[in-house]
């Protein structure tokens, strides 16, 4: 494994061991599944957003970065097909910062919030001496919907392996205002089963080699196949803007091909469900161009470990 | 009221509205109670962590500055008297920064962690371009044990007002090894009824004014009852110490005098209670010095926005 936040976060799980008894899915998913009481789970997340590399205040007002820092969140809720309960928001404000800068913060992050009735439960707002960067880090409650809540470690040989909406170019605008997939991976479980599904945050060739990677499965994926959002087609490089952007936040997700052909009948949602590829035995994700060409698909994506030495 | 970090949250509350039915206790509090289920409750605190306002890395070790990052959560989970479960985890580092400085903080969170059964079950690591300051967040889960998550706003009027430990002087050392009062709140609970509990984190002062605010009803202590350190005692002025100076850590709570009376006769962990004073109906909070003098108790412990505007 070459990807630096990968190795990282391997070695953390190794070293933090937990009883599948209170915690069914822990480090490696999108979120934790702990059991919170005799029957009852409920998962857990947290992310954190750093000023000049999860947003940039000169082309972000504050309403979108708190609006960005809910939505991230409530991104991993729907990657898992769970419903957004509960979040407490941690902020480190710059010293010139004050209430005025809290208040429009406060007002994206309730946006995010309510479009998904989740409820803000509890924060912490501390401010440095300097003018260091804006921080801030949401830790987000949910709980499992009709069926229980579905990891990356499912997918089976075989599978078809889809994606929601269009992919690339998310910095131009989209990493700002975009719709987490809650909605969509409710209806989406409920009308066949899923066999493996996340989010894709850091880019389509980076999240697919860690879906695969969970799943002890490889990949084939049509070059394409891949549905590429208007900003990803003014790129100079398209494909490659939609193979590894970050940040898209759609969902990635693999069933069974009969489950597919019963989903494209009924799905009637707005945003479009795409195949781009099949699962694999052979532990690998492959490009494969309009020729039948097929050739290694090197995870490219947003690695904020990429210069670490190794573990 | 006058303390700017009170102003906000109580804005904060105000304008975060969600049903009790599913937040039994919101914002304002120790830890958010978020009914996870048809029966379970589940309590919830997040905490941030910044370099140079909470620690200072040419006085402490990354082991204790993630130590201390998990035991300030754990504190918050004792004033509830709730039982530790699962906590995760965001970091972001230094760009400097890389493998080894994240095992140091993952050794130091472990420690706290294994000492009182939480899991760690999933985290975010990140890191700036630059070289900002070490930002830690732990956001922690807890269960209810054997009683109800005891709130602040219980307080009684002719409560005895008690604390565990001593006071004062934290800053020389305590603040990074201090061990949190998961235990003996639960014992604490466990043996007599408890009105109103908190952790003092900012300071006697102000931690009292608030417990009084929340509770609506005031208290007069006695300077003289204080347990100061020995760290308090060799400041400048030691009351002053162990009135204002933050991080002990330790658990303020109100009990009426005949539960007070049993706790003084049955209590038998090492960690002393020491009672301080009376809540009282007037909603104001008093020194009483040992001539039996009174002068209003002026909060005076930290504040991340004494300097903020009024909202």
């Amino acid at each position: 494994m070459s990807h630096g936040e990968d190795q990282l976060v391997a070695w953390l799980a190794d070293h933090s061991p937990v009883g599948s008894d209170r915690c069914p899915v822990g480090i490696g998913d999108d979120m934790a599944v702990v059991q919170s009481g005799p029957k009852d789970q409920i998962c857990v997340t947290t992310d954190m957003l750093l000023e000049g590399i999860h947003f940039d205040l000169s082309q972000a007002t504050l309403e979108q970065v708190g609006y960005k820092a809910m939505a991230v969140s409530l991104s991993d809720c729907a990657a898992m097909a769970t419903v957004p309960w509960a979040a407490v928001v941690s902020v480190g404000l710059p010293g010139a910062f004050g209430v005025t800068e809290v208040r429009h913060l406060h007002k994206g992050i309730m946006q995010g919030a309510k479009a998904f009735d989740c409820a803000l439960v509890g924060g912490d707002t501390t401010r440095w001496y300097s003018n260091a960067g804006l921080v801030l880090n949401v830790a987000m409650l949910s709980v499992p919907g009709k069926i229980s809540p579905v990891t990356r470690s499912g997918a089976q040989i075989g599978d078809r392996l889809c994606v929601t909406g269009q992919l690339g170019g998310s910095r131009a605008g989209h990493h700002l205002n975009f719709i987490p997939r809650v909605k969509e991976a409710q209806i989406l479980t409920e009308s066949v089963s899923i066999n493996a599904m996340m989010d894709l945050s850091d880019g389509l060739s980076t999240d697919l080699a860690r879906l695969c990677q969970a799943s002890g499965v490889g990949a084939v994926v049509g070059a394409d196949d891949i549905p590429l959002s208007p900003a990803a087609l003014s790129c100079a490089d398209p494909l490659a803007a939609g193979l590894h952007d970050g940040e898209d936040f759609e969902l990635l997700f693999t069933l069974a091909p009969e489950a597919y052909q019963k989903l494209k009948r009924i799905w009637q949602m707005d945003v479009p469900i795409v195949a781009i590829g099949t699962v694999i035995a052979d532990q690998k994700v492959w490009l494969r161009d309009a020729g039948g060409q097929q050739k290694l698909l090197v995870a490219r994506g947003f690695d904020h470990f990429q210069t670490m030495e190794g573990i």
